[in-house]
């Protein structure tokens, strides 16, 4: 394992100062690649289905899992797309002359080795292991155990690309001990690994954040609110509300908790329950919400619930005070939206409620990479340092100072 | 603990949204209140001398520790110095209208609540308290145990300001339990710490590290190397070598190893001998050294060693590739400077060097916030993410997107 981690250091010190025309020819010969080799990737997936099958996954597990011809050329054009961002790699972020003459630029640089533990989609291992590349950096990936054969088929075809290209195959890496404990001795190899990236349950990201000494960058949960002001243009809100719960439940950035304002509840409320029930949505309200529609009661387990599914809690609160505390209190500072004509009630949402994205007037759904326009994304980052927020590839760099004199001594 | 935790957290929701003009009004109350409590912070001062002496802690710790009317009027000027910073809150660091007609501003924001852990100096007290305020945060500030009368006592000065402007005295907290237990409780709480800092002790830092949940930012050693390349202008070199060993050597951007490039190591090492020996500098070489001048033997442990002392190791080199490569195996990622007068040399010394700082021929000693123009410093960050180098106040801060529609949905 340590000679492992050692050979994908080294291969960073490479990969770091790759010209971008360099890089961009190898992430396009290995979209090629994929697409020549998809008989072979077809193959290594049907083992994987076999063990779903067998394992009795559900149908939606199954349906994340299966690789077919149109989904490999989709993958190979992801890598396509990201051959041809704009290189993160040499940014001046800054610069400046300083009193004695000294320049001092700071420029962005690769962050190095970079671990990241994903699950299901054996595509996140092409794009994920292409957008590292792309930014200068060597990606040890973990994948799932379901998807072990398809992962390994996929990496297989890209490091042939990098040999043919005189890259050592460690500068894209499979974890090679893809255990529980594989993973717990590579969090804590600092000297070696300079970032760690747990997308995943809950359980996981803990887990991997209670024990790294690796700097995480946790891509978490997302319990996403959204408050009815009562000057909301209620004609645009329910057309909001609908897309944030129900256009993709099973997202970060979907809607969990809609809160709305006691002054608009009586009314409005019923119209909510509508075309919600239209949509086969399950309601739990609390208790005033319960006095004017139809729901189910919610708890206060409710409150820290990523449903995850077609399921929304409602809270009648007093005002915007009331529904920034309780978004404080039970949100995990992903996305929240405030519908609202109110300048100041705006205002003052967007400063206080401490989250990676805040909204007025728009759905909670568009907190990522490809709808804030970073052409692609690495994940969400539920963190609040180094990258916040959709993470696209200028996120996997990091800067350093570089300092030209002409002698000067302090 | 977790009372005074949850204190802090609620604490930083008010500070978060100070606008600058009140922060700087207070943090220059704060400045009149350290010089008129004078007598108070030296009687308490006195208490902390009486037991050093007790300890019989060295005349060097002693003269850290101290604090007279000249000092505490030091500390004072640089809360004045802290308080005229511009804002970094609130920065537009980017913004753009997205096809769809959504705007989107990437916003500087505060961190939250901040753990910092120091040692010795009492005015690091009143310095770091007065960064994270500026920046919109709460400090939870925990120093060493040698100071902590002093620190107190500057604790309290500082809060009684806070609570003549009707904020809670949290909002710049002295760590309750400044036992190693606090400590270690307060490093998991990750629900309400936003970022741990520890400065000091490699141990500490190491320690904090394996076992904090909370983000760490670490300010670990500077082991930094000069390397003199063959084309170097030797006249400008020896005084570069002098300031960068001697000018200050128990800080962290002083050079701890000279490497030296063979082609000039017979010709240019006596020169380098006396300057030194004019110094009184240790000089420790590798056997090739030790063959042209008189060193003590340098063994694998001083590569490895930051001295912080008046002591040099010195490495002849066979080049360039083998002075990076001296660097990434033994070096710290802090500053290293090369002194050449090739332009390919110097070009590939600053892109494949992974330190914070790189240079051409400068000293290494210009790595701090004064010297950078940042105006005043946190520390040094030894982290690749979130801060890399000089930590001022705007890295104190983090960001997040407010997105403003006007119905958008996807």
């Amino acid at each position: 394992m340590i000679e492992f981690v050692k050979k994908a250091k080294a291969a960073s010190r490479l990969v770091a100062t790759l010209r971008d025309d360099v890089k961009q020819r190898i992430l396009r010969e290995m979209a090629a690649a994929l697409r020549s080799e998809t008989a072979a990737i077809v193959a290594a997936n049907q083992k994987d289905m076999a063990y779903a099958e067998e394992a009795q996954l559900s149908g939606a597990l199954k349906d994340r899992l299966l690789l077919d011809e149109k989904r490999i050329d989709a993958m190979a054009t992801a890598l396509e797309e990201i051959a041809a961002l704009k290189d993160p790699v040499g940014r001046i972020l800054e610069g400046w002359i300083n009193p004695n003459g000294l320049k001092i630029e700071k420029v962005a640089v690769p962050i190095g080795v970079i671990g990241v533990i994903y699950e299901s989609r054996p595509n996140v291992t092409s794009d994920v292991a292409a957008l590292c590349f792309k930014s200068g950096n060597v990606a040890i990936l973990k994948g799932g155990k379901e998807a072990i054969h398809s992962n390994e088929a996929i990496a297989a075809v890209l490091q042939k690309v990098l040999l043919a290209n005189n890259l050592p195959k460690e500068a894209i890496a499979m974890l090679p001990d893809a255990t529980r404990e594989g993973v717990d001795q590579l969090i804590k190899m600092d000297q070696y690994l300079d970032l760690i990236i747990p997308r995943g349950g809950e359980a996981l990201i803990r887990h991997v954040n209670a024990n790294a000494t690796v700097p995480v960058v946790k891509h978490d949960k997302g319990l996403c609110h959204i408050f009815v002001e009562k000057t909301a243009d209620l004609g645009k809100a329910t057309p909001i509300l609908i897309n944030a719960k129900t256009q993709r439940p099973g997202v970060c950035n979907a809607m969990e908790t809609l809160l709305i304002d006691e002054a608009i509840a009586a009314s409005y409320l019923p119209e909510v329950k509508k075309a919600f029930d239209a949509k086969g949505t399950e309601l739990r309200g609390c208790e005033a919400t319960a006095k004017i529609i139809a729901v189910k009661p919610a708890t206060e387990e409710d409150w820290h619930t990523e449903y995850l599914e077609n399921i929304l809690s409602i809270r009648i609160v007093s005002g915007l005070d009331a529904a920034i505390e309780h978004i404080a209190t039970y949100g995990s500072g992903h996305s929240d939206a405030i519908l609202s004509k109110d300048y100041e009630a705006i205002e003052s949402f967007l400063n206080r409620v401490d989250s990676a994205a805040v909204y007025a007037n728009a759905s909670t759904r568009f907190t990522d990479g490809g709808a804030f326009g970073f052409g692609a994304e690495v994940g969400i980052s539920t963190n609040k340092l180094h990258a916040r927020g959709p993470m696209g590839i200028n996120e996997l760099t990091t800067y350093k100072f570089k300092v030209t004199g002409e002698g000067q001594i302090r």
